[in-house]
């Protein structure tokens, strides 16, 4: 007989079936530099000449925006999750802010860091043409519009952050997978804050339809598998000493938190934030295995991004300062 | 017995159990606003003092990006179409440049017209800082940013583009009938350029799931129903003389234009642009009654938007001249 499927099994199964990923040298290469550039500095207790205070620098891997799943594989059609992107755009720039490096995987077109003030339908409502034809900025948005192209610039020429798209769940799951073996070098150092809304069910790449599904046919049933916890993988095999911080976003409240309590047991996370599609912005619950404890917005002008990344950045320090499991025996 | 369920039918069964439109009452007034203000313009021949040669102006309601289908109603999960809005984006520059006015109805978060050049990622990449902290772009891309801010002015000060966004197929199909019903009153100088990739399947809002599908229920079993064609009621009630384009994309080229003349009878189009997915920006066919007309890209630099409307304009124009059947007899 043979023996139930373990998360192992599912994995390499989903990994198998998935269409090869696209420019996965280039990705492994400079993933590679990114993470020996900032190796020597997470180790040494970050920081860096005239850096902000030096103790929890490291590297974070920020998972931001939903994975969608293709349902042909020439595709037209997709099942997507709702994220903008707003959390880990707004999270990276804290954690930058605090001195860590960022490996920033992304939905493409999601929200960026930076841009989150940007109007929603055309960057140019928010430029005009000077009198010498100079480009300018309405006089109430100049600040931010400078501060943005500034802190952006000193990120990209300090080398502190590494940007990589996804779209489907299959790049999604190779570029973690990617990212987390890279950085299991650092050890304590490294942290995972995944935030991307990712798929829980999908459509295997061969069982897929090969051209657009046509609607003459009358009503479409589809039958879509369950996507493997990769977290369990991640906390397990990837990068068992980093530090993980992962999500649960719920509709129902009645649920929300016990749910929370579940993944962090089931997947060994060191801390999951809770948040209600509702309200997310406004209010976050960080669970932990010695507790929970609830943030709030401060006011509208506030990002609660501020104080979440705040409280993991010193949790993650204290992580860090233990000495590794096998190590102490 | 009950009779077999019509068009007309299955469109008002469709609205019935949509969920109410957000700001209809102010998308409706300011529809009027911009229909009136153009509608002496058009009937007059177009135009206006100083603009492009006038023949041809009119309003054309571009419709671009592709529609989602929500799965839940307090909704995480959708189905999404593939569409960047590429299409929608240049074809609206190039009617603005022949003197139209635009509604351009597009997919929150779709490209934008004069926006297309932006980079992928992060606008952010495009500017940095001069050392008198002025707003500075790279030489090389100087003209075409500041070409781009000027058309963009131009076209929101003189009133010429009214942009109506619109995320789910909900959404999309109550602005259409908004719009084309707002439009009806221009008759013949109406023209529809439905660019948006719409969904063809659906589930109806009352048996939509209330919450976030919980993936520990195993596999998703879904059943979608067809979205009424809404081109045929457009047709046949909402704009009945206006010119009406539409768009059929397959992977397959095999039944391509099949499809596409399928279309052009079923909904009494006056074009049909016929496009694959493999190379929707190189080529298209435009099929309508007299015949099919294959265009091709002519380098790299070209839009083939750019033929397609200088064709389109003429089409209409002609179709302008023409008074309608009812006046005839």
């Amino acid at each position: 007989m043979d023996p139930p499927t373990s998360p192992d099994d599912e994995a390499a199964a989903f990994f198998r079936a998935a269409p090869p990923f696209r420019d996965r040298d280039a990705v492994a290469a400079s993933l590679a530099a990114f993470v020996a550039r900032h190796r020597a500095r997470a180790a040494a207790g970050g920081g860096g000449g005239g850096g902000p205070p030096a103790a929890a620098a490291g590297v974070v891997c920020v998972t931001s925006g939903g994975t969608t799943v293709p349902l042909e594989q020439r595709c037209v059609r997709y099942i997507d999750n709702f994220s903008s992107g707003q959390r880990g755009a707004a999270s990276t720039e804290y954690f930058l802010k605090a001195g860590y490096a960022v490996v920033f995987v992304h939905r493409r077109g999601s929200k960026q860091p930076y841009c989150r003030f940007l109007p929603e339908d055309s960057f140019l409502d928010l430029f005009e043409l000077g009198e010498g034809s100079e480009i300018q900025v309405p006089e109430s948005h100049t600040t931010v519009v400078k501060t943005a192209i500034s802190s952006y610039r000193k990120a990209i020429d300090e080398g502190l952050l590494l940007k990589l798209p996804f779209t489907t769940i299959f790049e999604y799951l190779q570029l973690l997978q990617l990212v987390s073996t890279a950085m299991n070098c650092l050890e304590r150092h490294g942290m995972f804050y995944c935030a991307a809304a990712v798929s829980d069910f999908y459509v295997p790449w061969e069982s897929m339809a090969k051209h657009k599904i046509q609607s003459a046919g009358g009503p479409l049933n589809m039958q879509l598998s369950q996507v493997p916890k990769m977290l369990f993988i991640l906390r397990n095999q990837w990068a068992p000493s980093a530090f993980c911080v992962s999500f649960k976003l719920e509709t129902d409240p009645d649920i929300l938190i016990q749910k929370a309590e579940a993944a962090l047991r089931k997947y060994g996370m060191n801390v999951v934030v809770a948040n209600e599609l509702a309200n997310y912005k406004d209010v976050v619950v960080m669970v932990t295995s010695s507790g929970k404890t609830t943030m709030s917005r401060r006011s509208k002008e506030d990002d609660l991004e501020e104080q979440l990344i705040a409280l993991l950045v010193k949790m993650h320090s204290d992580h860090a300062k233990q000495s590794n499991p096998e190590q102490e025996t």
